[in-house]
């Protein structure tokens, strides 16, 4: 990105339209760089202007490893109650960076915006991006903007691509979930993808439902602290809850037995689901995690999550077993047993 | 992305086609990304089968700083001569990690793909981007894939980040061109932009044009192992050599003045600009770069690139001076001058 300098005109962002010359690489490229992202995103390795980010060798000789992640957000619509695909760009990608473990550091960000989109609206995005950002401590140090012509994209497309470092000797993975392990989420189940359908044109109902959109690096560093030997972290994103553990089940070939009976869920989430014929277990979460821990560690652990803000709904839901299926399976309410399946193909298109 | 796991039915490379399904994070989205992804693209980071990719911290103690640079690849057609929007995604990221003197090690990637698109074009994009990562040394290491319905995105859309170290000491940017300083391009320009141009529809001409998409990175260790303290490397790619100069003029408030016998351009792509009414000087190139350094060092770095077969066509082309206005002039084959302005909006849309 390129540093602030003058143009004849400014851009208009009560009325203005993205145009295929923003995405030109040449003087209204470089105008909207300066007016919109480098304003927003302000900070020494970005205003460089240069096409990289150099930055400090986090870590500085402690024993450390670095973690990259990266996510695409297509969200539709773009914004929606509790947050927007700016915000949700910024949430999502910390969180996977968290998810091993580690501490957020930088983010990288790459725009495909469609010719016609209001500027007003990239300019509320792009907001919401910085304080996410902001909020949660890291900064955004470089980025591209791509313009395609119109009916070749859907408004704004964002990549968020999210650099971290983790300690030596914290580990989480997905294939080290064992059998006796206790299986753990952070709050209640589902709230972010029944927030995206209430304001969808095909589905819409009323609702107060907002999305759970939050970066979880800090709950996730409490935890830590608290059991430095956490197994499995995940955030159960697209596909809920049984897509997450059953990929979990195949990665550590293990089995596991849930309560349902133990999942939170807000009742208006449950009314909701239970209204468009849908389970709370396959539906998106964007500020949730599921942690998987030896059980001596398990109490503790859970303590140490109902004492941060975003575990406060935080629950024990069952245990790894073996299993050579690998199968995933819930104690229902009636004392029967049924297999939670990971769907095969879309519930919900477009969440995250 | 997942480990390779058994599905009920493989995927037909042949006659399938993307659904909404595979960017569910549902089985069929494991399956897209076990069956293509992680057998494309196998290696042990990767493998593991995360959301993200924990890495040895590069350096090892040495003295270094990390380098972080993110693109979005749009490119239509999505196959051109010469390349794909695949080989073009790894080689654009290396490219703009190279430019900061650094030696690229680990890509992310992000698949937005749209509903319909034939698996066996994605096939063909994929291989040609694990061909072209391995050709330079680097890993994908970690990744996303998400699917938009049909007519709300274009085929494929990818983006990918990439992470590289640089050695304190080595510290090229676009801010450090002084008066004095030579102005060096490694080869020819305009290749990349008409070859493109020779595939659309609208433009369709006979030629045996390619594009020059290259990674540039050994090219650059060559350069700097002649001359360490280069003071400016930047890749003309969207908007030619006029956007690149232009930017750095900017950058370093200095002016500039090129000579236009100099400037290294195939024939036949000096024969389709003027076909076309363009200037070779604002067309994107993939496969070169320019160089800026000290008057004193700028023989020994011609000499450097002209031994590297990606420089074999370098030439010394201009020079830095003091200009307030920060103008890029150009001595032309008559004696004269004239400002070489960078384009306000776009002469190709979606080059790269």
């Amino acid at each position: 990105m390129k540093e602030t300098r003058s143009f004849t005109r400014k851009l208009d962002f009560k009325h203005g339209q993205v145009d295929l010359g923003h995405g030109s690489g040449g003087k209204a490229t470089a105008q909207l760089v300066a007016e919109l992202f480098a304003a927003a995103f302000d900070n020494p390795w970005l205003n460089r202007g240069n096409d990289q980010a150099v930055l400090p060798m986090p870590g500085g000789g402690l024993p450390s490893r670095l973690v990259v992640t990266t996510d695409s957000y297509v969200v539709s619509p773009l914004f929606f109650p509790g947050g927007n695909i700016g915000s949700l760009a910024v949430h999502g990608t910390i969180n996977d960076i968290a998810m091993a473990g580690a501490w957020p550091l930088y983010l990288s960000t790459g725009f495909i915006l469609e010719e016609g989109f209001p500027l007003a609206d990239l300019k509320r995005i792009v907001q919401a991006m910085a304080e996410a950002a902001a909020a949660a401590g890291v900064s955004i140090v470089t980025g591209d903007t791509k313009v395609v012509e119109r009916g070749k994209g859907d408004g704004v497309f964002i990549n968020t691509t999210g650099l971290g470092v983790v300690s030596t000797g914290i580990s989480p993975s997905g294939d080290r979930a064992r059998a006796g392990d206790r299986i753990l989420v952070s709050g209640t189940l589902g709230d972010h993808g029944v927030a995206i359908m209430s304001c969808r044109e095909t589905l819409s109902f009323e609702t107060t439902i907002l999305s759970d959109s939050a970066a979880l690096h800090e709950l996730v560093a409490t935890m830590i602290a608290a059991v430095p030997d956490l197994h499995v972290l995940r955030d159960p994103t697209r596909g809920g809850l049984a897509a997450t553990l059953n990929e979990i089940a195949h990665q550590a070939k293990v089995g596991m037995i849930i309560r349902e009976a133990a999942l939170p869920v807000r009742p208006d989430v449950a009314a909701a689901c239970e209204l468009l014929g849908l389970d709370p277990l396959n539906i998106a979460n964007e500020g949730k995690l599921v942690a998987i821990a030896a059980p001596e560690d398990a109490d503790r652990l859970l303590e140490a999550m109902r004492r941060h803000p975003l575990g406060a709904d935080a629950a024990i839901i069952g245990e790894v077993h073996e299993d050579r299926h690998h199968f995933v399976q819930m104690e229902t309410g009636f004392g029967g047993r049924r297999i939670v399946d990971w769907l095969s193909g879309e519930q919900l298109p477009r969440i995250c």
